[in-house]
């Protein structure tokens, strides 16, 4: 085994990709989520997002990171607009149209159009699911928390409505989400499919 | 498939655990951390995190949310007191020492101790990291943030030193998490290992 140690004088020497490339993996695995969102003309954005993290569960809030130039600030301005957005789970069966959101696409046209993902509108919620999900979130907007030191975003929402397929809903209200095909994400563009390793019970000592 | 739609009254009537159970696995595959700390009288402390994510990289910045009254708490007052901490990964040789990390050891005990993973101490860096993680990053404390809808608090951290093995770091800059056996979790306490599915180069319309 030969270690290798990385020092901060070298991380800031690197060049640019290569360092994006070691800092996102370096994190570990993140969730992949395509974010729906809508403007008050009706015109639909999409955007996949890794960095949505678990803020708390009673009242339900999600956070996402949003970085000050990076293409989802559609999404963030029409969550402005309209107070709404979904979370949709990546799966296997939608991997390549859902990092294809990712393109910088002309102004005026949807990424559900762009990559052919469906718009899914249910009654009663003001923002777009994607169909081919198996497992949606519907949020509303609660805040914008400003991290000063890099210009990003906490933007914090509240969970309004899930909807999945009930087959993945174990008894402890857990969610299977190896078998509703969930991805992980290594780094930027890196995606995998999950497999058992071990379920542990509540820790005591 | 018989589709479940929950709404907002239902989450909140939840059982406690049932609901904690449901919101933690319903952000997606999250990271599995190891975080190591060392309070000024020399006591370390170790604590799984799960909820560590990407703020930046240039400068390099990770994030964690901090629950109110969570075990963890240990871990930012040392933070606070020496200004260091590690994140270690955990991998598949490792997980149940990393998950009996959180629970709660009497006053005084450290759960290197308790647990048997193996505290290493590196000249010029104040805080201790895990042997046994084949991927470790020490950090500088730069802010908390308070986010008050919840009482809960991202902490900030600048990446000052990476040990890894080099046989994991490719030539993009990017770190082969599946091979180094890191984990991703679903929820609170379920342990996957990832596979591979695909990498998908950067989209262009």
């Amino acid at each position: 085994m030969s270690t290798r140690v990385i020092e901060a004088a070298e991380i800031e020497t690197m060049d640019k990709r290569f360092r994006a490339n070691l800092i996102n993996s370096v994190s570990g695995f993140k969730s992949a989520n395509l974010l729906g969102s809508i403007n008050k003309h009706g015109k639909t954005n999409l955007a996949i997002f890794n960095s949505v993290v678990h803020i708390g569960s009673n009242p339900p809030l999600l956070g996402f990171i949003l970085r000050p130039t990076s293409v989802p600030r559609h999404s963030f301005e029409n969550i402005l607009e309209t107070g709404y957005y979904t979370l949709n789970h990546v799966n296997d069966k939608i991997v390549e149209p859902a990092h294809q959101t990712s393109a910088k696409y002309p102004e005026g046209q949807s990424e559900f159009m762009a990559t052919g993902l469906t718009e899914e509108l249910l009654d009663g919620f003001p923002a777009p699911f994607v169909s081919e999900s198996q497992i949606k979130i519907g949020l509303r907007f609660m805040e914008e928390i400003p991290i000063k030191i890099n210009a990003t975003r906490l933007v914090i929402g509240q969970i309004e409505m899930l909807i999945l397929n009930e087959k993945y809903l174990a008894e402890d209200g857990s969610l299977d989400l190896m078998r509703a095909g969930s991805l992980a994400i290594n780094g930027l563009d890196h995606y995998h499919q999950a497999v058992d390793l071990k379920k542990l019970p509540y820790a005591r000592p």
